[in-house]
């Protein structure tokens, strides 16, 4: 039994508010338990250098934590001058996540800027990130129309999954949770089941293929639930998305 | 008359929510208009090398705006690896402005942290980071109880005023109002009626002294209202402010 | 009575040595009291690309301290990689103060490069800058008739006056003096008597309007005095300057 | 078939020079194709602020490419003045992985520093700087002897694998192949078959659990034939490894 | 007598490896005693902005340190998110030394970059750097065909020379005898033995005009021996270059 | 014949103001023809970490030029965010020139910051800037007496020497000449004449050995004029210098 009464394979209470703020063309506030995290969608209507002139769109993603979205406060990267390996690895995740379910020539010579900024950190920021940040991407593109045909090919959403010592596996770990397992993992994955992403490591620690088999089982069914909930939010995006996997 | 309907005097409407995210010892969301800004005091149980065994506290403040607040995204200071001038002035004012009512040697060998997130900007961000500012660092005390004495001295509002070359003096500027002004002014005034801070500049305009006269009328009223709202979410920190000051 | 023997509104000697170095379009070492400063206008014929085709001018000021100015030895910015807030806070304030008396489109399509470089300062850096930086703008102009049309449209100075736990207000503070009172102020004023820029703030204390209004009337005595004094260096310049606002 | 007429399953040519460089403790230059990476282990004798007093050591790991490694010369990290996110990236993974097979309180208070230099690339440099960090760090605390207990739990090394669109999974990608697949793969194992690292990733790609499955075995397979390498440079710690999961 | 037995005038043992790595135009990689550079020379078909349309061409040269060539680990520059003061003066005297045996008119629009990268360091390394970078430089060239003319007019080599207190001058300094001299001199000079680059200093130490003069000496006797070895690997270049001083 | 009618050997016109700024332990403004240089010696009595407990004092030396000392304005170092390799070369051929002559044991252990800040450049602003700097330092000392024992044992100068393509070497190079010489040298020497340091380079031009002997005679005629007009300055000082050569 988990801390908080959850079984292993549950997930933390779920929200996703849609139109957070108003300048970004689509945006939502993504609470997955006690992580809090705003997410912008802002479309540009021109590339960077590399690409100009092949009828491609781009999508680039950051990420951020507000100094005091932990427990101890954090020192801001912009005071320190430079953004840290955690917030680099992270950034390159969310836009590679996202570059998986966009067909870049259908979205046309336009960039998509993501901004995921945590107010809120209690475990699965990440995770909680790509899924927001998915959806506010759609709200986006169903807003603006500014796509020269729809781009977007399946559902996306991720879910952190972990081998802890006390108990096996267990899905959508809080903080308190992250700092105990031995092995954690990141899922990222489509509405049709396949994979996007997958970075799992054990920190000081090592994991059988079995381990691993009941890990993304686990993630599998998560993330089945979170596009579910996503769903609900999209609108008539939903038949465009389907169609396009039909 | 102003654009929304405002009278030249009128605040904008404005919302406080108290303890609004859960690590920081005090945090506030502000709601000045269509500006919202998170306001978190953080209290660390130690001061900077140049203070240390002198038996007085230190409170620093730092600003940012996350990228899309503003209608255009703007590039993250951490992404360019500085901090803009623009950002220093407004952190280094609103530290001035909350160092004028407290006490630091009430305070003790402490450090306040004060960090203010723009998460939506529509004019008149470093007034409103003042104002939150203060309240987040008032409940901060309230509830942590980690001073020597209470330190708090007075209260404490801002807010930015402006000349309009069509309709003279008006009060809470929004952003086409701060854009179209000759001469905007802020003022940092206490519970008291004195002043903290008063800037006051005209980018490429000039102001006579009857002018700046009435500029200071309309934001003396405007803070009074302000810190009747904040008020009501001191509890019973009100009785420890107006005995200091009594 | 002041340490220097001065009477409260009087302020330190005076002395603008105009053509201070030989590549600058115009230059001054400007010293008051113990505190000189070099200032040097540079006139470049082009605009920053946010300004092309616009037909306008554009003005921009840099401010430096060698790093034995001070009593203490300063660490060099260049050396830490970084312009620290103090400097940016100064150099914004000195380009806004001359953008305040200057004609951009009548400058037509050119850049003004303002650089103020203390070599000694005894307080009133920033005062001193900007009296300094004015003259040498001016100097620039009149030698190299870089404009349009003559875009001078007022005279300009600055000074910076206090309130003393002492002896109340008193004008043109030395370093000395500067640390000792609880309110300290920066008045940017024209020919006309009209306000570019109020900079009052009590750190760690606060101000009435009874004592801003004292604060002001001393502020602008002193800067018709320094306007009476740049004068004796402009030379044709004032014909023109004086049509301006005739 | 692929261009250089290796088996899906084979592995490139691999050599390890050991002992490469005479100043670190332990260094092998290791070439797997064309790619060759300068590993080092430098060990000295205190840790991090953070782990004083624990009776834990600690590793971290560098990473890095000669300019010229590439085909087109990349700029210098130092004269760009920041470390890039791939980078940062692959620095964190090879201290993860290495990390995984040492005990730090039987290394106790010492902090092996591991570098990687690329000095030709030509695809797998952060499998090969593994393989090759790996058999450095053991080369180092068997020459030097330098921890409190034989730290070493198992055997360690790590391969690419991906997803031809032409021909299914392929195992040690070169550079060539590496820009041709859809998904790539870099898995880390132990000499006892335990993952330690596993990174999937499909750029603008997706794939399933099957193909996930088929390119673990192709990995498998990859690194046993690794380690029987690493084997026969080192000596008489290979005793005390194998005793240490024995 | 020397510690390794060598007389005052002898050289350490050289072996220059030509086309090292295999992506560069040009490289080597040069030993000299158990100093050890990868030297490599890139072509690019264009020239900085400085120098476009002037028909010359340009080179440039970068020097690093791997962080376990010495004895001592030293901090990555890219770490440190800047170049040194050594390395800057390092690259820069490469840059000018091969420029003055370079005719950049006829070389053409094109820049020569070149990199010179310590693997192993125990004196003399920017001396080596030199020695070899001019190799790869000429490899890349001949190789290549890359230019309007053929346009190196000259052989070139370093050598470093000292004044070591127990025994006077003495020819290409160890990394223990550098440490030990008063004063130390590294001379560049042609086949021709005109000189390009002297640069003696006595730290904390001065030298009379004899010494200099033996110092001088030393060092012709020493790069005669250098440029002899570069010889054998020029091929079909000496020809070129002797018909260019012929 | 010069264009400014100087003959070969002519020095320009050398002037040196002693205190020139108030706060420096010592300061002097030096003028070499139209090349002016502030130079302070500031005494701190602290040694940096590497030297502590060592009973030596530590000597550092920093270069800058004020924007508009130039004829094209250059941008500041501050604003870049790094100091070029220029001024990174010339600080610490000043740092190393000015060690030559002091006993760091008689110095005890203090740290001497040299800043030397050019205000005018017109060629031979390093050169300037040692004499400027070692005059500063004496008078420091001489003030402050914060040493053990007398520590300066020579006299200092530096000047600048070229081989002009029109008529041979000259000495003391204007910017005119400088831009137009083949070789330029820049000799440090003291009193005894001896060499501290010589750096000479042909940048796309070589020299002979012969040329080397003609430049190096005019400097020495250059720097015992120099070392004479030093003197004079100096008061009971040169008595100390004398004796601690004599």
């Amino acid at each position: 039994m988990r801390k908080d009464g959850r079984a292993k394979h549950e997930l933390r209470h779920i929200e996703i508010v849609p139109h957070f703020t108003k300048h970004a063309e689509g945006s939502v506030l993504i609470t997955v338990g006690e992580t809090k995290v705003i997410c912008t969608a802002s479309i540009e209507n021109k590339v960077p250098p590399f690409l100009r002139g092949q009828k491609k769109g781009w999508l680039t993603a950051e990420y951020s934590m507000l100094p005091r979205a932990t427990e101890q406060r954090t020192i801001r990267e912009a005071t320190k001058g430079k953004v840290t390996g955690r917030t680099m690895e992270i950034q390159r995740l969310i836009g590679r996540a996202l570059r998986a379910v966009i067909d870049l020539e259908k979205l046309g010579e336009r960039t998509i800027w993501i901004d995921c900024d945590v107010i809120q950190a209690d475990g699965g920021t990440r995770a909680a990130a790509i899924t927001g940040a998915y959806t506010a991407m759609v709200l986006a593109l169903t807003k603006e129309k500014s796509y020269v045909e729809w781009p977007i090919t399946d559902y996306l959403a991720a879910v952190s999954v972990g081998l802890h010592p006390d108990g096996g596996p267990i899905c959508d770990l809080d903080y308190k949770e992250d700092s105990d397992v031995d092995v954690d993992m990141n899922v990222v994955q489509t509405g049709n089941g396949r994979y996007v992403e997958i970075q799992g490591s054990g920190e000081e620690a090592v994991f059988s293929r079995t381990e691993m088999n009941d890990l993304l089982d686990l993630a599998e069914n998560g993330i089945r639930e979170l596009i579910h909930y996503q769903k609900a939010h999209l609108g008539e995006a939903n038949g465009w998305i389907e169609r396009s996997y039909g």
